[in-house]
């Protein structure tokens, strides 16, 4: 039952000055210190730190009446980039952002529907890095890392993804294959981990301590943050709300259970809705699934009944899952994001909110503001980003508390950066010496 | 989204060293340094300090291998005794301990089934700790405080009850009568979060940093202890898992939706499974949630089919709940305790252990461990006496960060002890002073 150790202390409150610099882009030591009640030596110390590996840059100098000029920071974007990976079911996305987190680039490679190994992925993901950087020239050598979401339970302590029902991957060893597809340091996690980690930098972290992030897409989930932490479990599958079971006896779910949430709110679950609707429904045929959301919105739009009931009802199953959220977490903020939500965001918001009373008990539900975000699809790859930022902090001796730990170490661990996109390292960092 | 002040750090140590010397009686500085990995300096401060309030006293000195003599350290139980009472639907309990946490005596009133008032309970507690404390002359005046547990939401900021169904209570004022009845300073919660304070300080907290302790009995709800702490959420109703829906469209609630947990495994819950094996069935007579429990077991045991049947599917049911606790949370391990352990918890094991597999994804399934606890019942009110424990340090200026916050000041904040048992109180103490 170890207490917290003065590094864990001492990484918290990194992650604390790290998080306020790029939520507010540029500030003061003093706004720092305000905001995260950090005293004004440790904000010093770590804003130090930070600015000798070159993550954080002096901005410039502010002078407050009567005093001394105040210098203030930001991000650095000279520092270098970073990749961030988003495999999805149907799609891979690469993004290219600077350190200050500015997205720089992009790149899409559609997937076929269907099973896929991970070696076929790594390709895909190795070529359309390749194809982005060739885009861009001006940042090469400068990649300090890649942070790849990947569909299911993945682990990032052990490298594996335990369970991704959609591709049959049971216990998938996933980092040798991205170790040798991607010549820079990769950092591995699942959609879901990655959707949180953003809504916590840039999103309801910014005024919420105690929050769940539901993420609603092809798969389900709820990322849950306590006391300003991502909770993980050890295995790093907390948030698997996608599959408790909302209803006794139901649905078949793909995780092998039945009645699951995700069976209702997925994609397929609102499939299913629909054909129990109307089983001749002509949008069932739809196999894709952004097609399938999209065409589903527009003909609900244009006074379809059954696609207007299959909202109405994923609306229903909707409100009692977060119902359960509510009233098992007593959380301050739920937030709903996801792919979805862009597409049924506004309709299923009113369901919701029609219906959320109902599910949640006096207490927790007086006390609780729940907000749908119809954002632009960002949250997993800025997410992603984080990590791999993270990611390059732990490498150079500055973690932050929420990172996963690191991947076992690869084969030839001995072999440091290798050919492709060097990794810029400053192997004279005392704090990089000592890891 | 303020970080940890270091008051709240040296909260949390300080509520480390507590625990460690609960759990182990009797240690020395350098055990609870490295059981908690908290540094010397910072243990022979805070030990200090507890030391200095007579909380613990030197217990002895043990000699090291060729070292000085080094003194070891126990909980101090002249220093004064706690009340703990376990207010249910169906008795009031009271239980008299001194500060080691030994108990020294126990009251037991019954309740008629039936609407209470809190008048009335408050009326029947007042009784019960003069009758306890009657037989116990000798520790007259000693009395540091009481921790109540109410059934139901109960928020001890704001000392209200939000919501008893049991007694149709929504916003039930409690402290007014309760520090009317009860001389000494008062802490109040809900039995869910006594238990699993219970459970923290001398139960799976001592192996564990991530669990959650399930408390069946006629209410059911999940303490959800993350990073060694309760979660309580801001309105202290974290943990209604009683309250999440298993069941769509299932059997009307109490709480006032349907198919909730509770109204499968509560129970009330188990009486209707009862029912829908057998509408006719004897049993269903007998209205003392005991007393049905208990028969229910021995029916079982002689062979009854219906009996066995409904216990076989409340096991179902309690599997899948517990599923729904592991795949959202990842926890280490799980604890199922509560007074229907007592009677039904083996059969219930055996079951539970049959379906658990089947309920949880691969990942969170192969790290948990479920343990069902045949306790005497103790839980809550060694609980509630943790509590006061907490509450009276904290009014010496030594606060844990787990212990909810003080309610409202009553009316008359500055009466100071009031007639009766006097609370001992040292009011030179330059804490408590500067509280
Ligand atoms: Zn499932
Ligand atoms: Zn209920």
């Amino acid at each position: 039952m170890a207490a917290k150790t003065s590094k864990d202390i001492r990484n918290e409150s990194r992650f604390m000055v790290l998080r306020t610099v790029y939520a507010r882009h540029t500030v003061t030591r003093a706004q720092i210190s305000t905001e995260t009640g950090l005293s004004a030596a440790t904000v010093t110390t770590l804003v130090g730190e930070l600015v000798e590996e070159g993550v954080l840059r002096e901005a410039g100098q502010i002078s407050s009446q009567g005093g001394r000029p105040t210098a203030t920071f930001q991000a650095n974007p000279r520092r270098g980039t970073l990749l961030a990976v988003d495999v999805a079911e149907t799609y891979v996305r690469v993004d290219l952002f600077d350190l200050s987190l500015a997205r720089l680039g992009q790149e899409r490679v559609e997937l076929a529907l269907g099973t896929q190994s991970i070696e076929s992925i790594a390709e895909l993901i190795g070529d359309a890095i390749g194809t982005l950087l060739e885009r861009h020239p001006e940042v090469e050598g400068t990649v300090l890392g890649a942070g790849i979401s990947l569909p299911g339970q993945v682990d990032p302590v052990r490298g594996v993804d335990v369970f991704a029902p959609n591709w049959g991957w049971h216990e998938v060893p996933l980092m040798e294959a991205l170790e040798r597809a991607v010549p820079v340091p990769v950092r591995i996690d699942n959609p879901l981990m990655a959707l949180a980690t953003g809504e916590l930098w840039f999103g309801a972290g910014r005024r919420f301590r105690h929050f769940v992030a539901v993420n609603l897409g092809t798969g389900v989930g709820a990322g849950i943050i306590l006391d300003g932490q991502l909770l993980r479990g050890p295995g790093n599958s907390a948030g698997e709300w996608g599959h408790t079971t909302l209803v006794w006896n139901g649905r078949a779910c793909r995780c092998g259970r039945t009645g699951c949430v995700e069976a209702y709110v997925g994609v397929e679950g609102i499939r299913a809705t629909l054909a129990e609707v109307d089983a001749d429904h002509e949008l069932l045929a739809v196999r894709h699934h952004r097609d399938f959301i999209e065409r589903l919105m527009r003909a609900e739009v244009a006074g379809d009944a059954p696609a207007r009931e299959a909202l109405s009802r994923t609306g229903d199953y909707l409100a009692a899952g977060i119902g359960n959220l509510v009233n098992l977490l007593n959380p301050e903020h739920v937030s709903v994001l996801g792919w979805i939500t862009r597409f049924a965001g506004y309709d299923l918001h009113d369901r919701v909110r029609a219906r959320i009373a109902e599910e949640c008990l006096p207490g927790p539900s007086s006390t609780v503001s729940i907000e749908f975000t119809e954002a632009d699809g960002e949250g997993v790859s800025l997410g992603m980003a984080v990590l791999a930022l993270e990611g390059f902090l732990e490498q150079v001796g500055l973690p932050s508390p929420s990172s996963p730990p690191a991947p076992a170490a690869a084969e030839d661990p001995g072999a440091g950066p290798r050919a492709g996109w060097a990794v810029p390292h400053r192997g004279t960092s005392s704090r990089a010496a000592r890891r």
